[in-house]
């Protein structure tokens, strides 16, 4: 007697349904594998898409094609994979006790029954339409599929719009708020939040960023601000964005305040949903039912470095629990353990990243908490390319573990994240770091890493060596009129476009501050600053060993300085 | 009574010895630091100087300057960092029992002692000059300092040069012939190994790099060949470089052979020099004598996977060691681990790398290794800038312990040997990069990482998924004209450049094989080839699948095929 071939069905044909198909095929050469879609597209590049508009991306088919060329179709997955794809078929109920999912052709309205031996819930998520009049106007839109970057781009090229609203400041709406400046379109980006990518980087380096994307690239940000409604004219197309603040003009608005997971299917068939509102899967990715998995954007994860739920929809996770899942399918136990909050993103000519726990998670955690802020280059800076990079390092002050990095600038800060994540996956410390040994050459690094140069300094921050005071404390004291000197090191001709613009500020170059150090009055407190921290380091220890007994130094320098012109790395 | 200041000198004016002073001085703000170099050239970017001969690095003084534009020279080191550095003075002997150095002024000739309570010697290394024929012929550079760079740049500049040889294919060796050849000069390298960079790469990998830089930039290469002697014209001007096995017409010899740690010094102090010849130090980098520090090209160094000593003159490391050494002069103890192995370079458009083990350093130690070999581009197919990278893991069968990763190609190879180093420092295993969280967006990576495809790969080979067949086996087996199916599953399009020419290549695309299966031959053996791996895997487990008992993958594809026309990635 033959036995009956092992029947997997996977509902959602992007990211996770696909590489679940593929590795389930490969693994399991018998079994039926069938993945449905109630969409037109499918397995595309969905993170891609935001390049698609600034032209990156030449060709929408590339969103959907193989690396070599091929177009990942349904006729693609049948042939090349064998695998059964059924594109516009919208599953309506899973009916768990008999194993099968009541299906709509949305074609034909058709409805028909599909069997499964096990089932895999790869529904994705879906962006959230804010509930505000207006939304239904001509040139309004969200980014999720590819239909949707599709009409937006076809929108740019048939309207004359010059004036873009981007609402949100996550992921999406920041790489989108660059693309759209790179077309020469006024962009104007509105958060609710008092910051932007607040699930991403704390605010002194979202500020950081959002003074960078502003000078290079003209965005507008508004941030702290809530859109009330839209406003359209008479041909019923937007025109205009109002806020709890004010009005922006606008041809097209892009609504990107954040994605949700699609769990209706799973909750109907009594699958437990979990804490962040997401589908609730154990290590295999299995959900309440042991014969149903899910993974993607549509279940929650575990953050490995605090134990607690999360919710992650990144594509890098999707792929990593795919292949978990096909291999449970096929008997081999493989478990996937979380993540480590690593996530990095490209706006207009600059990077941003962050892996682990920002600072006011580790706070929230009850972790006493220290950090570095460091601009450094990212290679030699004879070498051409070479570009700055920001990075802020996160760590426990009682263990000096390593707990978070971001990073941010127009230098390569992806390198550095994934490192670091490395370090975090590995519960590294700060030390760590310091003595591992990566690979220098001018093209691709300094003798010492920008993140190794950032955890010496956050170590000399330990040891005392050096005191260091904020940007925004120095602010702070500027503001409160407190009485100090703020002493420049930086050359001359480095001040001449940027400095603090104060009465308390003098300049003596680090060059010169030995020869008259007698200048500097000893009753008062010394705050030094510089262009990065590096010479403001070296006069905080030249005073101190000159006996003057209140030094601090900037850290970053004025390239961590938030007010004023930015430097254009 | 006041104490005397603490005494430190240093002998070594580039990289470590400037490093050591720096830190020093901060943390000991009383102490008297005084540097000497023989030479005219201090605290210069030694690692630019390939750079420095093809333009990429626009001016000599930027090898001298810091990152905000003032030059490193003895004034700077005086006024900025309070350390005394004294050029053009040789150290001629260490009087250990007197704790003097006896130096000579090499303008005036004139002898002095100076006198230390602590010594670090930073001596570095030297180039080795092969003892052949003909190396005094003008045009015959070593290329050690900036002096050296300067008199070949100058020499390219005067001189109708056409033809350079480079003898050695080391790393300096590598850069440069990517240097001359960016220069549009007939390049030749000549190698005694049988491979280009011996020491790095393995050989598998050494000829795909080899294949690549001639193929794009018109390298020659010639390994396994001896230089006997030089030839020179009337003018005396070399005009030949004559081997075991030919001779080769070049204006400008640039021998690179290798460096040899400077030692002299040292040994005639009656220090200990280690097993590798350079000086032996231990974990606080003090040599054999308590008040004598050394550190950077001229001592040897421990090998962290193996415990064993080994000679390592990298500028990283050279940094590394002089905090340690500062750090331990200021009386924090502080060690240095050792490298692993980590080593990066760019040649022409060609980025190489390596981190930890060989496959042939891990065999040798008696390793059971297991290998994979994954070409992959280095962030998403449709981002533009998107390019290659061939990876190599070399992992320890019996425990899936990673034990070295090697990279080459125009793509971010670097990024992955980094994260790969970080991985190896904690001792982690295959499994855990593919655990890792790494950072995904387009720009930036594949959904999963290159590194990530390798150990999956790597993974899927010791669980029994896939048997493979390497580039080298494959050749093998065509010269022993075995019977067997070589069945290519490309497109045709992806043929037509490049295929392996051989009657027992049939072509049937991945997307035809389910249907086409029956025109496989059951009764002989099935070598799946396809462009980077993905497919003939695909297909392998296709054919196992349908019951096909003798099957294998070639691993790699036709991109890791180092026979015939090179893929130009």
């Amino acid at each position: 007697m033959q036995m009956a071939a092992q029947r997997i069905l996977i509902i959602g044909g992007v990211a996770a349904g696909p590489k679940v198909a593929a590795r389930a095929r490969r693994l399991l050469p018998d079994a039926e594998i069938t993945v449905i879609d109630k969409g037109r597209y499918i397995s595309y590049a969905g993170c891609g898409m935001p390049f698609y508009i600034d032209d990156q991306v030449g060709h929408f088919r590339e969103l959907f094609s193989t690396g070599y060329g091929l177009p990942r179709d349904a006729e693609y997955f049948r042939s090349e994979r064998g695998i059964n794809f059924r594109t516009r078929t919208e599953a309506l109920f899973i009916d768990r006790a008999r194993k099968e999912v009541l299906v709509r052709d949305l074609e034909t309205g058709r409805q028909s029954r599909l069997g499964y031996d096990q089932l895999v819930l790869t529904i994705g998520a879906e962006s959230v339409m804010p509930r505000i009049e207006g939304t239904d106007f001509a040139g309004v839109f969200k980014f999720r599929d590819p239909g949707d970057a599709q009409t937006v781009k076809e929108y740019l090229e048939k309207r004359d719009v010059q004036e873009v609203v981007v609402v949100g400041a996550g992921f999406i709406g920041i790489e989108l708020a660059g693309a759209l400046a790179n077309l020469k379109l006024l962009t104007t980006v509105i958060e609710f939040q008092e910051q932007i990518l607040p699930l991403t980087l704390d605010p002194d380096m979202a500020r950081l960023l959002e003074q960078r994307l502003a000078a290079a690239h003209g965005i507008e940000f508004r941030t702290g601000e809530r859109v009330i409604r839209l406003e359209g004219d008479e041909q019923g197309r937007v025109c205009r964005v109002v806020t709890d603040r004010g009005g922006y003009d606008a041809e097209l608005v892009i609504m990107a305040v954040g994605v949700r997971p699609n769990v209706g299917l799973a909750r109907e068939a009594g699958l437990a949903i979990g804490e962040t509102g997401a589908i609730l899967i154990d290590e295999y990715c299995r959900t309440s039912d042991p014969d149903i998995y899910a993974c993607g954007d549509c279940v929650e994860t575990t953050h490995r470095l605090t134990g607690q739920k999360v919710y992650a929809p990144f594509a890098s996770a999707a792929n990593r629990q795919g292949r978990v899942v096909a291999d449970n399918l096929a008997g081999r136990r493989s478990v996937y353990r979380g993540v480590l909050g690593t996530a990095v993103l490209q706006a207009g000519s600059f990077n941003a990243g962050r892996t682990g726990l920002t600072e006011e998670q580790a706070r929230r955690l009850g972790y006493e908490v220290v950090t570095s802020i460091v601009p450094q280059r990212d290679r030699t800076h004879y070498h051409p390319g070479s570009g700055m990079v920001i990075l802020k390092i996160i760590a426990d002050r009682a263990s000096g573990r390593l707990l978070g990095v971001q990073g941010i600038g127009p230098g390569e800060v992806v390198k550095r994240i994934d490192v670091a994540a490395a370090v975090l996956h590995f519960g590294g410390m700060v030390n760590d770091l310091i003595e591992m040994d990566l690979g220098y050459a001018p093209p691709f690094n300094m003798p010492i890493d920008p993140l190794q140069h950032a955890a010496n300094a956050l170590v000399n921050k330990l040891d005392g060596i050096v005191e260091t005071i904020s940007a925004d404390e120095l602010k702070a004291k500027l503001d409160a009129d407190e009485d100090f000197v703020l002493l420049d090191v930086r050359l001359e001709k480095e001040t001449r476009h940027r400095k603090i613009d104060d009465p308390r500020r003098i300049l003596v170059t680090l060059g010169e501050l030995r020869r008259r150090v007698h200048e500097i009055p000893r009753d008062k407190e010394i705050i030094t600053i510089c262009d990065i921290g590096v010479r403001s380091y070296e006069a905080y220890r030249l005073l101190r060993g000159a006996g003057f007994a209140k030094v601090k130094s900037v850290e970053g320098g004025m390239r961590t300085w938030p007010y004023g012109p930015a430097s254009m790395f």
